[in-house]
Parts: C-alpha cells; sequence; structure tokens
C-alpha cells in the first residue's frame, strides 16, 4: 500500500527501530499449543536509556489486565522496554495483572532495568488464562536476539488476523537536527473509533518535554487511529504508547512552537499512515474507505458524520460489491447524531479512475453506472460528503464488509 | 418461527384482515421493470369507516417523501386505508412527495375517500425517481381485490430481502367483547433499534381513544420494534401504524385502567412476536439471538447493554460460527456507554437444549466446548447478562452475521 505524504517528511524504514538508540525483537515462544512455529508470538522494544514514555488507552470499561499494569508502570512518565503478546489477552481472568507483572519482571531480570520500567500489552482471545510459562521462557532468547534490525520480527509478533505488517517511519528536523520517529500497529477486528482500537508501539529519538509528548500523542491520535472503524466493537486491550529518548541530539522541545508543530506533523504522518494501513487490512477487507466530511459547523461534527458513513454495515457491503449505492451514504449521515439541512447535502464517490457526483442538494443525480463500477474497482474509494457551508472538516478510515469478515470471525478462537 | 406467549392471549389468522371491518390486498404492478410476476410490490389496507390512527417514524433525519404525507394525512388523528409499495423507497428525490400524494390521490378516486385519509409508505432502494404510473395503473385492480383474506397478497407485497412474510394476531376481551389485534410487518436490512426501523401496519378493531392509542404504541414500540438491530443502519423510510375502527363494539377505552393494560398486552404480544421474526429474518440470518440484560440500576441501562451485545458484529459472526465466544460479550458489555462493576458481571448462553454459565464475577469460568456447541447448534438463543443487584432489565433481539449479509447486500441494487 502507497504511503500517503503530509508535510513532506522522508519516509524511511525501520519501523520501531528507525529511531536512534532502539533495538527489538520477536519470536515465537509457543502459546498457542501447536501453532504456527513460523508465527512470532512476543515481542519486545528497548531502549539504551530510559524514555519518556506516553500512553492511551481503550475506553472500555472492561479492559486487560496488561493495561492496569501499564498504566502503574508509566505513571511516573518513564519507560525503557515494552514486551508485548499476541494469541491471548490476558482480559478477564482472575490471575490477569499477577501475570502481566510475571512479564515486566521477567524481561526486567533478563534487561537489568526495574519491572517498573517496563510496559506490557497483549492482543489475543478474551477470557482464557494466559500460559505465561512459555513467555517467561522465551524471554532470554527474545532478549539476546535484540538488535537494530528486529523491527521485522517485533511486528510479526504483534499480528492476529493482520494480513501484512504495518510499519511506517519518517525522518524530520528540528533545529539542526535529524529526528526519526517510526512504530508499529497492529489490527484488524474489534477495530472502533474511541481511543487507539489496536496496539501501536511508537518510537522516536527527538527529545522532548514528557507533558508536550503526551498532548501530542493524545492530540493526534484523535485524528487518526480515532477515525478508524472496521466493525465498530471497541476493544478491551488497545493501547498506545510512545517512548522518546532523546538520541537525536536536538534542543530539547519544551514548549508549544514551530518545532512542537513540526514534531506533530511527524507523529500525524506515521499515525495516519498507520491507521490507512490498518483500516485497508481490517478483517476481510478488499478495499480501503475514505470519508472526508466538510461544510459541517464545526470539526466534532464532521468526524460524526464521516465516522457514520464508514461504519454502515450496509454501505460497507455495497462497496465490496463495487455498487455505487449511495442511498446508503446518505441513510448513514441521517442517522449520524447530528443536525444538518439535508438539502445542503452533497455527495462524491472517487478513486485513482475518476470522480462522480452521486448526490446535489440532497437529491440523485444522474450519472453512469459503468463509470462508477470503473472507480469502484480501485483499492482506495474516496468519499467526499458536503453537508454545508460550514468550516467544519474531517476524515475517517474504513473498510469493505466481505465474507472474509464472516469466515475470520465465525470461527476466530479454532 | 414457534410464536411467544406473552400474558395468553390466543393467536389468531388473519394478520392485518384479523380484526373485524379491514379488508386488504396486494398485487404486482410492476414498479421494476422485468420483475418477478409473481412477487407482489404495492399493498392496501382499508376499512368500512374512518379509524382512530397513530404512527411512529423514523427518527433518520434524511426520511422518505411518503413520511412527510402521512405525517400530514394523519395530523388530525384518522385514517382509513393504507397504500405502500416496495422496490423503491421515493427518498432524496425532488418529486417525490408530488409522487406520494399521488399514490393518495389515486387511491382515495377509487375508495370514495379523501387523500388526506390515506397513510402511505415506501420501502425499497433510495435516491431512484419512483415509476409513478404502474402504481396509479395499479390501484383499480388493486382496489377491486380487496378482501378479508387479502392479508396474505398485501404481506407479500411489503416483503423486500425478507425470506418469509410476517404475520401476528391475536384476540383478547376488553369487557364482555372479544377484540382482535393484528398485523404484518417487513425486514429485513437496514433495521437498527431507533423507532420503528421497519415497516409495521397494525389493525384492531377494539374501540380505544386517540390518545391512548398513540401512547400505547409508543410505549410497546420502545420495548419490541426499538429493541431489535439486523445491521446497526437505522432506515429513512421506517414507519409503524395502527388503524382501530371499534367495529369489535367494547366500551370504548378512554382511560388508563385494567383494559387499556389488556390492550397494551395485547398490542406487545404482536409486536413482539413481530420484532422477534424480524431479528431472525435478519439479512442472511441463520439464528435469532436474544439478549436479556438485568440487575441493571434501570430498564434503560439495561437496554443500552442488551442492546450493545446483539449489534456486536464480532460476537454475530461468532454466533454464525456456533462458537461460544463469549469474551466479545463482555467486550460489548464493556464498550456500552453506561456504568457498572465488572466484577458483579454474570453471563450465560442458553437454547432449547441447555443453558451453560461462561463468565461469573466477570472473569470466564471453565465449560464442556462441547456443551456449548450442542446449545448454539439451535436457532434461538439466549443471551443472558447480569450486571449488579439492581432491578433494571430488558430484553433486545437480533441475529447472526453471515455470508449471505454481505452476498445480499453486496449488490442489492442489481
Amino acid at each position: 500500500m502507497k504511503k500517503k505524504d503530509f508535510k513532506g517528511f522522508p519516509f524511511i524504514e525501520g519501523g520501531v527501530c528507525a529511531a536512534k538508540g532502539f533495538k527489538a525483537n520477536g519470536i515465537h515462544c509457543g502459546i498457542k499449543q501447536n501453532g504456527d512455529p513460523n508465527k512470532n508470538d512476543l515481542a519486545v522494544i528497548c531502549a539504551e536509556k530510559p524514555c519518556t514514555a506516553a500512553a492511551m488507552y481503550t475506553t472500555n470499561k472492561v479492559q486487560g489486565a496488561p493495561i492496569a499494569v501499564t498504566k502503574r508502570h508509566i505513571a511516573d512518565g518513564f519507560a525503557q522496554a515494552v514486551i508485548v503478546n499476541s494469541v491471548n489477552a490476558n482480559t478477564c481472568n482472575a490471575d490477569g495483572e499477577e501475570k502481566a507483572e510475571a512479564m515486566c519482571e521477567a524481561l526486567a531480570n533478563e534487561l537489568n532495568l526495574k519491572p517498573e520500567d517496563i510496559i506490557v500489552a497483549s492482543t489475543g482471545v478474551i477470557g482464557q488464562p494466559l500460559p505465561i510459562e512459555p513467555i517467561v521462557s522465551g524471554i532470554p532468547a527474545l532478549v539476546r536476539g535484540l538488535s537494530v534490525t528486529g523491527n521485522t520480527a517485533a511486528v510479526n509478533a504483534i499480528m492476529t488476523t493482520d494480513t501484512v505488517p504495518k510499519e511506517v517511519a519518517v525522518e524530520f528536523v528540528i533545529g539542526d537536527k535529524t529526528c526519526r520517529l517510526g512504530g508499529m500497529l497492529k489490527g484488524s477486528g474489534m477495530i472502533h473509533p474511541n481511543m487507539a482500537t489496536t496496539l501501536t508501539f511508537l518510537t522516536t529519538d527527538c527529545d522532548i518535554d514528557a507533558g508536550l509528548l503526551k498532548n501530542a500523542l493524545r492530540e493526534v491520535v484523535f485524528l487518526t487511529l480515532n477515525r478508524v472503524s472496521v466493525d465498530g466493537d471497541t476493544s478491551t486491550n488497545d493501547m498506545v504508547c510512545i517512548l522518546a529518548n532523546g538520541d537525536a541530539g536536538n534542543a530539547k522541545i519544551t514548549k508549544d512552537d514551530e518545532n512542537f508543530a513540526v514534531f506533530k506533523d511527524a507523529l500525524y504522518t506515521v499515525l495516519m499512515n498507520l491507521a490507512r494501513m490498518m483500516a485497508r487490512d481490517g478483517e476481510g477487507a478488499t478495499k480501503l474507505i475514505e470519508c472526508l466530511c466538510d461544510g459541517a459547523p464545526d470539526d466534532k461534527t464532521a468526524e460524526i458524520v464521516a465516522k457514520s458513513v464508514i461504519t454502515s454495515s450496509l454501505f460497507k457491503a455495497a462497496i465490496f460489491g463495487e455498487d455505487a449505492n449511495w442511498g446508503r451514504i446518505l441513510c448513514a449521515v441521517g442517522y449520524a447524531p447530528v443536525d444538518f439541512d439535508i438539502h445542503q447535502v452533497y455527495v462524491t464517490i472517487g478513486s485513482d479512475k475518476g470522480v462522480i457526483l452521486v448526490c446535489e442538494d440532497g437529491a440523485g443525480v444522474g450519472f453512469s453506472e459503468e463509470e462508477a463500477k470503473e472507480i469502484l474497482s480501485e483499492e482506495e474509494i474516496i468519499v467526499h460528503v458536503t453537508i454545508g457551508k460550514g468550516e467544519g472538516f474531517a476524515v475517517a478510515w474504513g473498510c469493505d464488509l466481505t465474507y472474509d469478515y464472516v469466515r475470520i470471525n465465525g470461527d476466530y478462537r479454532s
């Protein structure tokens, strides 16, 4: 999938290892009995020195045990390493926190850190006891293999129903220093806007104040990860975290100035691309749907409308069928809980193959079904909804609803 | 599908013709070019004399033209006939209201009524001009065929992606008089709680005050039709209406007394069964999912939780796969926008084959996967979620998410 430029930052390789001073690794430790030995299930990210850290978590009231533990560990604003497993979410288990702490202790022992320096995350099936032995037994080998090219093994370890690894990194300049910010993300089901809706790990060598790092993460997550929906289900385990080690040697960003703006733009570029990759690789998806809403009285209204369109099961199924059934777009706009004048609604559907106007002043306009089919044959579909004459604007990302979504989720546990 | 008893009212045949003094009919008038001549697309319901009438409509801000017209016609609290077409929703068309009025005029002419006595409804594709000629040309034959057994032809005419007709009627006693209340309903996609979410037509020969009729309809719709979701999409055209002609000769119900309670119970029995039939016949569905939530601080909280469970795509797909993936139930409970203590959550999954406890005090309990498979092999699945020690209680109905939902909606317009 082609990366999308935002403000001209060069894309670089390396994911969570793109920034100086970070190593990573991933291994198959065998959390699932008779699991595929070529699919990793345990990853580590490690910095050479303590990092400023910030994180955001799912808004689901049922939360995975690792989230409670990470919240405690990160309370002081610092962390140095991340441990994460797939296969089992360690959620709704009586001994969940104990085991999440045990993961941190085992990693801390190997790295000669304190458990409180570790961020822990899990993803997978909810409500089955986490097999802790393979994890603890695997950690020594996991740590031995840490390297500056370990991002590939690490991203493999966090994939569940993802079909492709998702990594993005960029370079940017603060003062006279080049900084790097990169990350990895997993989807692809139980994905719905409301906090990160997925696991995302970010690293940067930019030197930045802890409060500003937190503010930047929050602001950008709301514009990117929180604008994605695959299936309307907000997971119990989602987390996005960022570690900043200052190794780029830039003059520390300590206030809301132009350098902070550059940092946020770089973060936006990485998270926007990860968000698009997540939507495109939604469970069973064959297409990315991007919905732009403008003309709204404010950005929040635009966001509600854009999200309503990309979460409509009926519209998602129509896009899978490459059917320009724009009535379903109007329907989804109409049940969004916002006020607007239907007679001011315009809708276009587009892709790299062209753009067609399908609705003007709230009523249908004639268009060539053949041209529509051609446009919808592409993998990235852009729906543009104008709902009035205001300045409010938002983008949201989703995917089509397919047979494979049903297949994947009809028997996920087996 | 077996009808579900509520307060012991005998079920009777006849649908919208079960009540005395009502006739109905349905024909194929040919709204769709080369449509199946054996599938009706135009229906009428007609009373011998003016009826007390009440209706409720979709909350979608994009509303079909027939809704605007019906609202005007019913403003005086009276109506005598209903005309409804399928195939085309007559929504988002510049000339929509004009054509909806034309349908009423044509029927009024044939029946020797005023257009303002007519309720009009449409269902089908949004945003394509309604072919009015076949409707107007068909109305004379439609009216000639009116009969007290015409409910079967009428219910056939309102079906779209429905696979079975949906009719329920009951008898009840007010004073010393036997009354009847019956109706028909269509699903099966774009179905989501928030007002009727479907087309439903009800008739009764019970004599009842107009204000009480309206109150009863509102109260019972919130407990039945508004508790159903097939796909989370609230349609633009949904309507439920009831006509009461008083032909049973009972002492008119004029206050909130025990007779009014009986009337509401009869209405609940009919609408609850229609709601269950709609959910069971949701697009592509193979199973009915009934979610009971209790222990909530109030009924509204219980309703929000129950609806959250039955609308979860992930849980719906798991039920299709007959997979007791109860973690997805907990996840859906957790993202419902209500407060509760996860440590007080109990969940059971049941059917006619038995019941298993899957979650106790918010954590998983061991259960036999074999027994779970056996239970989930049934067509009616009951999920019971207890979220505390309160008195609040609610039931909601949904269906599984299947390959056929995707197939049906991937190319609906063709």
